[in-house]
């Protein structure tokens, strides 16, 4: 017997055809290839994925459960997405909802570095949500970008994260924001995480410039980076807290929930971002709960990560995103912070406060 | 004056919101943040992307053209994607489909090393299609695969590339399986295209191997290793031949001509696969064929690509594709071939007498 994951779909098919798809699913996520071709025992016995289950959940939507072969993953995060839902991602009418996973497969990923208990020790924060900002617009140049920076920290943020498109452009290197903005929040307390570029050998000099300079968490963008780039820096930079941003990752073809609350923690998320309901996309309300309750559930030896809802989150919305999240939450108000200008700090110091005297009920 | 790129999208919305939601994309795609918290004048006249015009397309659905500027991206692969798509790609009923780009822009990126005429002198073949076989099941050993890939040899094939689910597995790892299928090809003139798989480091690592052992061209998957691992590794082989798989990119968010056959190109695919119509995937006769003419057609220094219709392919098909196609393809049939087991030989020699007897009209 080799051992296997289930992998599970969400397939709109008639009752006619849902056996025939679900198998359809098993071979193009193993094989991919006629199973009368195979004769070698152990492909087809071992390696062929298997329909273990098909249920009908009503209106023409079927929930498939395929076995996939650990085996053809081994413990190679790029491998892990290719498995699971490579080739059937350009299907249409099918979902990647959720995954099952053996606990020797589990073992091979690290998770989170920091996790949520990290995270408090880091920022100090306790018995609260995280409160953040967003370090923009992008076309500033370094000293501007830091003078924003030092008037959020003076209105006691806990951290300020880069928009994810701040790179490496000429009018703002890497290197000088981040030298810029960790000069201006000097001994405030306020953690910065600037935003990495480029290729590999690019994000890892990125990552030892800020980490020299006192830096302690970053934003990456998995789907742009690479799952391979961001499951190797996780590795090589162990003390360091990531957080993940969703861009370029599309949406409802692999079930956010999966996507950020588990797939991205399993490979090393401490937060992860994703767009709020209610806000400038489509997440529902319970997509976000499902999504933030995946990323904190006790799972194997994996350490608890951090919801990060965002995406159009104003002061008006603190006290009613608190009583749905909860305090294990960052709390990211990007722009409607920085649309205040001269107000900066005040307003930043009043969010801070509201988080902060927020009664959980 | 700062240069721009125009980013086309296909919108649904109604006429009374169009262009709210036309300068939400603009914002959305440059500073993301409310434009009047912005009083930088470079940045408002520089980088604040702008709505250059909204057409109706009937039924609800509008063209939006959005002026981006150019130096919010640099050279850098990924951030071109994360700048023309980014957050937008995580919203309903916007769908990127086209871009204009200035040649100053263009010129940064180098496209495919090898091209249309580069693959043609590889391979020998002039003035007909290429033929192509794919490596599987996933599961075999390198001497089974090895032992495969020699009877497609036998019959005559142009190039046998891995499937895209062959990585660096502990039944078959990379450099065994190049070993394997090298010694097995020998002097038949048949080229081997294995699937690179991990990070930065392992993909530089395997093909150092495969050019070592005489491999002439790699098969990447963009979207798992991420855009700028592939932009990277383009640059560093120039003399090597990239064929790009779509594995994990999703269906119908960035039109698959632009996708494939554009972005894809300029970052150096010199061969595209992509799900052929009438298979198991989704597309249209229309999309491959606009995807196939956007991969060749003449653009600034970019050598053209090779368009690789798949997924799904059978020899009683070649008659009809070369007819869709033309010439400047390459015919991949990948499982059906195998499926014939002991007559593959005579199968892959079947094959590619059709395609040298393919009359063009």
């Amino acid at each position: 017997m080799t051992e296997r994951l289930i992998a599970i779909y969400h397939v709109t098919a008639d009752a006619g055809s849902i056996e025939a798809r679900a198998r359809g699913i098993a071979v193009e996520q193993s094989v991919e290839m006629p199973v009368e071709g195979i004769d070698d025992p152990f492909v087809l016995d071992g390696i062929v994925g298997r329909v273990e289950g098909i249920a009908d959940l009503g209106q023409g939507r079927y929930e498939v459960r395929i076995a996939l072969a650990t085996a053809t993953i081994g413990a190679e995060a790029g491998q892990l997405f290719n498995m699971l839902f490579g080739n059937t991602s350009i299907q249409e009418g099918v979902a990647l909802v959720d995954v099952e996973l053996p606990d020797s497969l589990l073992q091979a990923f690290p998770g989170p570095n920091l996790g949520i208990a990290g995270l408090r020790a880091l920022t100090g924060a306790h018995g609260r949500a995280i409160t953040s900002g967003a370090l923009k617009p992008q076309g500033l140049p370094p000293a501007g970008l830091a003078a924003i920076a030092g008037r959020m920290a003076q209105g006691g943020i806990d951290l300020i994260k880069d928009d994810h498109g701040l790179a490496d452009q000429a009018y703002s290197p890497f290197a000088d924001r981040v030298d810029a903005v960790m000069d201006a929040l000097g001994a405030t307390g306020t953690h910065y995480f600037p935003s990495l570029s480029g290729n590999l050998d690019d994000m890892r000099r990125q990552l030892r410039h800020a980490v020299a300079r006192g830096v302690r968490g970053v934003l990456i963008a998995p789907i742009i980076a690479g799952i391979p780039t961001f499951a190797t820096l996780v590795r090589e930079f162990p003390a360091v807290a990531f957080m993940t941003h969703p861009t370029l990752s599309g949406i409802a073809r692999i079930a956010p929930p999966l996507f950020y609350g588990k797939l991205f923690r399993m490979i090393g998320a401490d937060a992860v971002v994703y767009p709020n309901h209610g806000g400038r996309f489509g997440y529902t309300p319970q997509t976000c709960h499902d999504l933030a309750a995946a990323a904190r559930a006790p799972w194997g030896h994996l350490k608890p990560s951090l919801p990060v809802p965002a995406g159009g989150m104003t002061q008006a919305r603190v006290g009613e995103m608190l009583d749905f999240y909860g305090p294990d939450t960052i709390v990211l108000i990007g722009g409607a912070l920085l649309a205040t200008r001269d107000r900066l700090t005040e307003e930043v110091a009043a969010f801070v406060a509201a988080v902060a005297r927020h009664t959980f009920t």
